[in-house]
């Protein structure tokens, strides 16, 4: 649901950052107001000035070449076990495969963990080494919806002009370059006998579903888990054009309902009624609609509940080094971000650094859906007795969801609307990691080996559980990999096995090299 | 669609009457204001005081006691013929079933009116008498929804606490008191040779569509019509204790949509778009509920739109008459109506007098259906580039759907919405006949001789194309006869034919006498 992937299709999208100030005294004024920008420094991060990483790892690479039919038979074998979380299918199966190929590569702790939800998968590989990564996966994937060109379970290989890609549900989300990093683990442990650090696998089969339960997973390891230099999720970052984006976080997100209903207060508490009623029955449509006008001004763009901004921090000069990077090379692509996204003009006309800065650096509160009475053809003439809005709102540093929440209903309680229904769904902070930490600088080293330079971002506009490693466990989290895939939640997702000749983006041979070298360039990297 | 039925569930609320007197400054006054009720006399019409209908027609009453068997089979032979409208199923196989039973009676003049849609069906019946009767009926039926105890279409006769009930879709609405009808036509054709008034039927199919097409009809027969004395619909007029309410108008509606999308302005022209985005780009769904929001006060029960109350008159002397007979009816009766409705508390806590006259006067908008995004369960993080609400307005003397919608079209300019689209999707004006018309006076008159004395009032708070008759041909409209049905737009519709011995319900038999009697009493009465 609240996924880390969501912004894949938008791949232009994620090299957009930004950086937002906001005074002191707008915050804490009695109306709120839109956060002002300000930058105290114009200095530029630049990935290019890193070292490409230097390691050189022969066997390994022609290991790799030689088994890649095998290898691209992994990724099929685990795309051909559904494992669809929202329909409980296949996902015992699938995680009983996730463990037994981790026993088969020489994970000699491999558990199956029990949850108030579907089990985790852990395991242990100890290589004796001075460094332990954890490895973040997950085994569940999207439903199959309606639209597929190919079955969606089938594993089915296709040639297309981006080359000869996998086409199956779980080819990119995630279960593709999952499988790939198992591939390369193989190589390694076959050409030289043992990883070059220890590796915790932490994997949920929830994920498509918000990792309602994974807490419970780092609940039983957690000791353990903090020893460890950070966290890696295999994730292909190169877009159509083999452009790379690595951002190093993502927002918090708070996901709610306000409700409307008839009650003591007034209007049809049992069912709809008549709508010549109207006249002498109140309408909780009528009133939903009131209670979600005042959450924002009359363009929808700045939110007007008292206090909404004030937990926002300033951006430390880390943050906006980098956003002042990734807005040089935003430089002239906002046309083609509209033309993606089919937008006519970003809200108030932003552009350049102010449209990134917006982007990364606002909360937000919007509409997911909104539903009350009679929405199919014809007319019905009714006077529903519930009105519904599902909302969501993206949080940046320091805001938390329930801190946000209990905002939202002190104002709707202040404005009258005692009545009317907030319901919590989901919600999670926002997290964050360095690009000062080795594991980071690891990983811009091997992409800059392979002349695929990040524009690394401070975040993504878009949410992801990923708090519980970067604020519980106090670990960097990296997701990233050379590698391209589109369509995560949408008929006829893939990943590139095989690209074209002429093409800058990187097949499965190189997606498995590049896990490779991260693991030695994390041995050789400094300490956390 | 827009039913004068739909108010038949509600029996005991039809005989909800009420006055609203608007003060001249509060109309014009630029911020609209709820408006006042004032009456200026407390004399109160009382039907009771109409002479009962005096004439006996003993052959033709025993002609119907005799011939029962045989007339109850007309109304299953009809609701066996399906005509659904909104499935194009049987219409034309119920109109020729109508055009040749009104033949069969001895119409001469009968004929299919092609119309842009259905075709209507006109018939004259000359009886050489003074006056004529217009009678409106309609040859469609709603579709069957699941739920039913018994096939549809089946005309099925079943026992249940009220009686012998004829269960079967058009029982009520409108095929049983319609053949009811023309059998009372028959018994007096059969026993006296001629009818006491000649007789123009002008039926339509379209009348669950929402009467698209019927204009067409009265356009081809409107200077023959405007000769008659007014317009008949048999309509069983009891609640099942057998109380007969009289409503002598229906309100008119404006049916149309309010509409966000994404354009030039902003938000996503093409598609939803993953919610994070929100940050960067408007929303539709918020611009919606702010447009929607500016139309009432934050309770839903005031219009904001300035001018919206400018054109409804002051009510008239009858009216405040009928209105405060109907006030002495209902005294007491507030409970019973909440709980039949499923509403704790009437807005502003309204009872008696009050609260009908805000039910009856006061001109309403209502959100019927909302909808944008995802509806479904769990969560879909999207900003939807749609958002849309389905609105109805209740409108009273002297209110016109286009004026009411250009008001609104003004105000959301005004407001700074032009954005945001309006879209007619139907409308008619309100519809009304005095009690001083002399088809009403004899309806009455027919009722007080079976001691089912109606409450009467100026109008329904439903709706009802009407208007046709009583604003363009200038004729009295009269909707009214004995016999009790329910059920009308839902499953097991039925027709009391034989009510238990204990019941004030009428039964078939004396559902036909009321038509026969009704019939003679206009002839006799004064011109219009």
């Amino acid at each position: 649901m609240v996924r880390p992937v969501c912004a894949r299709p938008l791949a232009v999208a994620v090299a957009l950052l930004g950086w937002l100030t906001l005074s002191a005294t707008s915050l804490r004024a009695q109306e709120p107001r839109p956060p002002e920008v300000r930058f105290t420094t114009e200095e530029a991060f630049d990935a290019a000035k890193l070292p490409a990483y230097a390691g050189r790892h022969d066997a390994t690479y022609a290991y790799i070449d030689a088994h890649l039919p095998e290898h691209l038979e992994q990724l099929r074998r685990w795309v051909r076990q559904p494992s669809v979380s929202a329909q409980n299918r296949g996902i015992l199966e699938m995680a009983n495969l996730l463990a037994e190929d981790l026993r088969t590569l020489g994970f000699k702790e491999v558990a199956l963990v029990p949850t108030s939800g579907y089990p985790g998968v852990w395991a242990y590989y100890d290589a004796g080494a001075k460094k332990t990564l954890v490895v973040y996966l997950m085994y569940d994937v999207q439903p199959e919806e309606t639209g597929w060109s190919v079955p969606a379970f089938d594993g089915a290989l296709v040639d297309k002009p981006l080359g000869k890609l996998l086409m199956a549900r779980g080819a990119v989300n995630q279960k593709g370059p999952e499988r790939a990093f198992l591939n390369a683990l193989q190589a390694i442990l076959d050409t030289e006998g043992k990883l070059p650090v220890n590796l915790m696998v932490a994997a949920e089969g929830e994920e498509e579903l918000g990792s309602p339960h994974y807490r419970e997973v780092i609940d039983k390891y957690e000791a353990r888990l903090r020893s460890a230099e950070g966290v890696f999720f295999p994730m292909p970052s190169q877009d159509p054009s083999g452009n790379v984006s690595l951002p190093l976080g993502v927002k918090g997100i708070l996901s709610f309902e306000l409700e409307a209903r008839g009650g003591e207060r007034g209007g049809p508490t049992r069912a709809e009624i008549h709508s010549s009623l109207k006249a002498i029955v109140d309408a909780p449509a009528l009133r939903l609609v009131q209670a979600l006008a005042t959450l924002t001004t009359p363009d929808g763009n700045t939110i007007r509940v008292p206090g909404y901004y004030d937990a926002i921090r300033s951006p430390n000069l880390e943050e906006q080094r980098l956003v002042n990077g990734a807005a040089r090379a935003f430089a002239g692509r906002e046309e083609a971000l509209r033309q993606t996204l089919g937008v006519a003009r970003f809200s108030e006309g932003l552009a350049g650094r102010d449209l990134l800065s917006r982007w990364l650096f606002t909360t937000t509160i919007n509409i997911n859906g909104l539903w009350s009475g009679y929405s199919g053809s014809g007319m019905k003439t009714i006077l529903p007795h519930v009105a519904t809005a599902r909302l969501d709102s993206r949080l940046v540093p320091n805001q938390t969801p329930d801190a946000q929440l209990e905002l939202i209903r002190k104002h709707l309680d202040a404005n009258g609307f005692a009545d009317v229904i907030v319901r919590k769904l989901a919600g999670y902070p926002p997290a964050q990691s360095s690009v000062e930490a080795p594991l980071v600088q690891a990983a811009i080293g091997v992409f800059n080996k392979y002349g695929a330079t990040p524009s690394v971002a401070p975040r993504l506009a878009g949410s992801a559980p990923y708090y519980l490693f970067t604020e519980r466990l106090k670990l960097p989290m990296v997701a990233a990999g050379l590698g391209h895939g589109s369509g995560a939640h949408a008929p006829d997702e893939y990943l590139v096995i095989e690209p074209k000749p002429d093409s800058k983006v990187a097949g499965l041979a190189q997606m498995e090299k590049f896990y490779v070298d991260l693991l030695f360039a994390l041995a050789q990297a400094g300490g956390r």
